[in-house]
């Protein structure tokens, strides 16, 4: 199948060139950067030295782009795939990295991202595979869903559709490798700065807060607030969160057992931990693993979930190619069974 | 004055020797360890090498040593402090890291550390220098707090005492390097497995929570029961805690600054970052500060406090050097200015 | 083709299974385990959680192993290899990970091994895939070549062949991730002491030593006698040689760069940088390449010559299935093709 | 006294204001930067907090500031110190942590500097302390040593005077933590970019070569021409240097030991390790030691040297602050007695 790869020079783009390289049906037929247009993408990243060959093209050429392939995926800042997708046309669909259709309603959007939803005709599908894979299959544009999400709904779904924990009262505080931040300089990810280091930011303001009380609220049925906290951990790859809820009154070890399983078990990327085991983010790098322990705490009447991913993989460029896969009918997990590299 | 180190080989023994070198009023006369006696320390941590010549004494000379000394600092493993302190003659006082004398309740240590309290004699003080001084003056034994405790409890203190924060629903997600783990091997600590790596481990049942919920309860003048969950971070030092309360109705941004300000606006080792700075681990390594930041979240009605340490200095040998300080009559910060190691 | 795994559960057994999960040819029958018989893999590393299923077995049946498998990797301790590969039957095959058949003079071995080398019937073939690949194919052993070797060898080979440095003078300067050292637990190799420093070790004695003078001498057609000098990396996986020749009167640039495109210009897994370019081991890490740059020093007639690869993969795992897939006439890549892991 | 930091906003600038902080002589009246003017020193370096509280001047008071101070500190980029030592008045000495002064023959200084050296009035003495002690004691200018430098230097120093091994034939493979490199943002110093790797850079060119050869020229008594190849490491702060050299026949393991001991025996800040014992960078992490040791290689004829520092104290700021103690007259180590931080 005839791929591009719009806006291909960030970590996340890069991280699609390597999963792509692998998947047994893609071909990647345009790449573009509007910074390093006529470059190729082993002059930015030598790890892809002797893998592509091709010369890095220019979004200028949009039209012949989309007319050229079957499926997008688009790597840009947020706001920049409200130019894009409105001009797919009727033989091409697209994955979106970013933001920009990731939100039922888009004053949200407007209000976190500080930016106009400027299209309100395209309809995406919001790509958390595991909980709307259905609606993917037939999806036009599928909004990939951010990395801390990913890692925040799947470790809660289970026990927030069930109605086991209160839907008030939820924390999370989650921890991220430094790709997370991406590979524009900055002071705070100089590598004296961040070596270790490890650091609190962005506290009670992320934008992926609203992101994913829009998918716990839809879980629970009801509006869901929560506190999210990110940090910053001195090492590249991988998310963990840490999740804390209130149990309601009656459910117990069984009933979360039962649910975790009844919702993931025969999911290919979740990999259930159980009671009293907790992931380890090196256990899932550079694989499309999620891998989810938990805990009770009889003492608080709490529930702890703790889950964990490589954040470019399942957490961005994994699950983008787990929608494309999903879209087109393949296996879920062709060209990702990528095992594990550890240590 | 003269010193004695009883278990000396530990990381904190180490750095206690790191930090009584360059004390202008200590000697360190007798350094004991059991499983090296005869080496010098200097053959089991190199970079003492051409600082201290002496070599490692047994415990079983116990009463010479104490007879010789004017302050034992003991680095022994839980429960052998029972059998020093008893021993402790009129002229020599003592500082304990561990825990054997933490707690008022011996019942509660002995739930938690599986062990016997074996001395209901000794009067211990807690000797949590910024809250205790007064009671610390004077000790005969002090009982040194733990790491992730120090992080927690000078976090939350002003708030709960000024009854800012409701003492229900608290939440500590706390962050350690490896030095908390000790210099005993396992595999979890194996280089191999523990860097880039990150996880939590004691969820819901570390020894450091009824340690904290003690000083939580006496502060707020009522029961305190906390979620407590510790991970580990692929460094060597540093504690972050992020301690997540509910305000009490009424409470805001003016109340929490003019109680932190109130009760560590004189503190040396107190830097107070004020709302929305946030403490990094590396702006503290090697130093005896303690840097605290704070976020409110409207959203939730709940304030956020951050905390960072090294758990090695006033997470442990520093804050046991303080409290000497302090047992001596000398200036709180005599031979711990050290400048936090940066970068 | 039916394989097994004979020692399982260090690094390179791990490595192994992780590459041979996404062979397309491999399927994997027997793992053994003498320290673990009756666990599964995944108990002992998490990250193959839900790849493989089977139990460890001990290799106390190991007839019957060898008569259920067409080939064996054998990754076991010094020594042990000695007990395995006579008992071959003539149907199977093996590859061995260690150095029991490495040397062509069995008193080299035993002097830098201090084991006798208890197996003069068994004709092995050295494993380095570039250099030996016709011997390889019909080989009954391989002798899997060293971490340290493969990069020593690959970088100065072309030059030695084609004498243009000088036998005499070379050092070779080499860092390697504390994965070479294994899983073994051991002081140097605690996180807390690993981590955040870099050193020395086994000067002017390393086993590799030999290995590569071996090669070094067959390449140069005389002999050959160099320094090597390992040092250790605070991080997990790759190696890193500098290669420092006196380059013979009369050659120079456009020498050194026909030499090495003659020898490596089709080869798959050799990535060949050119002069002024230096490689980075992050770009090969998780790979089966090999990045190779140069530079010449005319101040003092030297070659400098630079290589990099990852220790567990084209150091040893890697190239294992490399070899595997000669002496079975795949293609050589096939199951190999794994982009670098960057960042 | 009083002392003046003029551009204080590097690594080095922070780093001397870390140890200035607790030498019992120094009052820093003076911090410039022209970048930062306005500003405090803890508003760029919030581990500084607490302990500087004046605010950053401009240099354009230069005369002002000369007036004012009994010493200047200079850590500016190369070319700056020419502007500012002409203008010293008699009162006022100054150390330069630049290359400005560092070479006797300036054309050698404008060949690799590409700069030209503007001022051929001040007579200004190299400040590596262990070599030139009595020349520094009355320097009106002091030209602090590079990191590398220093390292390198004091390895090869007793063999060289002594004669012990061949001038030439010195290779030196030196490794540095990533301060080295300064706080300039740039994409290979990018945290996820330099994090878990290993590189050489400068291969055969770095400006650290003359200055090692000009010392080492001096040493011998002859000209000197080595290889010098630095590689950054994935971690803040250190530089491992092993240099290889021949031995002149008859020379051997006493010689080399009493030429050590001889030259070294009573210096406070280098800690001879002997043969066989090889030091580790962490083991003088934030302290002003230099640890040494060697090894023979009878098999090729050559003795290994390696040495270690910390790149921002005995590579730079430390030895500034010891150059400091000697010009006027305070013992050596005064304000230097910092204990290694280790782990």
């Amino acid at each position: 199948m005839r791929i591009s790869v719009i806006g291909a020079t960030g970590y996340t783009g890069a991280e699609l060139l390597r999963i792509l390289a692998g998947h047994p049906e893609a071909e990647v037929v345009h790449i573009t950067s509007e910074s390093s247009t006529g470059s190729r993408i082993a002059d930015l990243y030598p790890h892809l030295s002797g893998i592509y060959k091709q010369k890095l093209e220019s979004m200028q050429q949009l039209d012949d782009i989309i007319a050229d392939s079957e499926l997008l995926f688009i790597g840009l800042p947020h706001g920049h795939a409200f130019n894009i997708c409105p001009a797919l046309n009727s033989a091409t669909r697209a994955i979106d990295l970013g933001a920009d259709y990731r939100f039922k309603n888009p004053a949200v959007y407007e209000k976190w991202y500080k930016l106009k939803h400027a299209d309100d005709k395209t309809r995406a599908v919001y790509g958390l595979c595991e909980l709307y894979r259905n609606e993917i299959k037939t999806a036009k544009v599928v909004a990939n869903p951010g990395c801390y999400v990913t890692a925040s709904i799947l470790a809660l779904a289970p026990l927030l559709k069930e109605h086991l924990i209160d839907s008030g009262g939820i924390i999370i505080d989650a921890k991220s490798g430094a790709t997370g931040a991406g590979r524009a300089l900055a002071l705070g990810m100089h590598f004296s700065e961040h070596f270790d280091n490890f650091r609190p930011y962005g506290v009670a303001n992320h934008r992926h807060t609203p992101e994913i009380e829009q998918a716990y609220s839809e879980l629970a049925g009801q509006n869901v607030v929560i506190s999210f906290t990110p940090h910053l951990l001195p090492m590249d790859r991988g998310i963990q969160v840490t999740c804390y809820a209130n149990l309601v009154p009656g459910s117990g070890e069984n009933d979360i057992a039962a649910a975790f399983e009844r919702m993931y078990g025969d999911e290919y990327f979740i990999r259930l931990l159980g009671r009293g085991a907790y992931p380890a983010v090196k256990a899932v790098r550079g694989s499309n693993y999620v891998d989810i322990g938990w805990e009770l705490d009889p003492r608080t009447g709490r529930v702890l979930v703790m889950s964990t991913l490589d954040n470019l993989v399942k957490g961005a460029s994994g699950q983008a190619v787990q929608n494309m896969n999903i879209m087109f009918g393949w296996p879920e997990n062709l060209g990702l069974k990528q095992v594990p590299l550890y240590p």
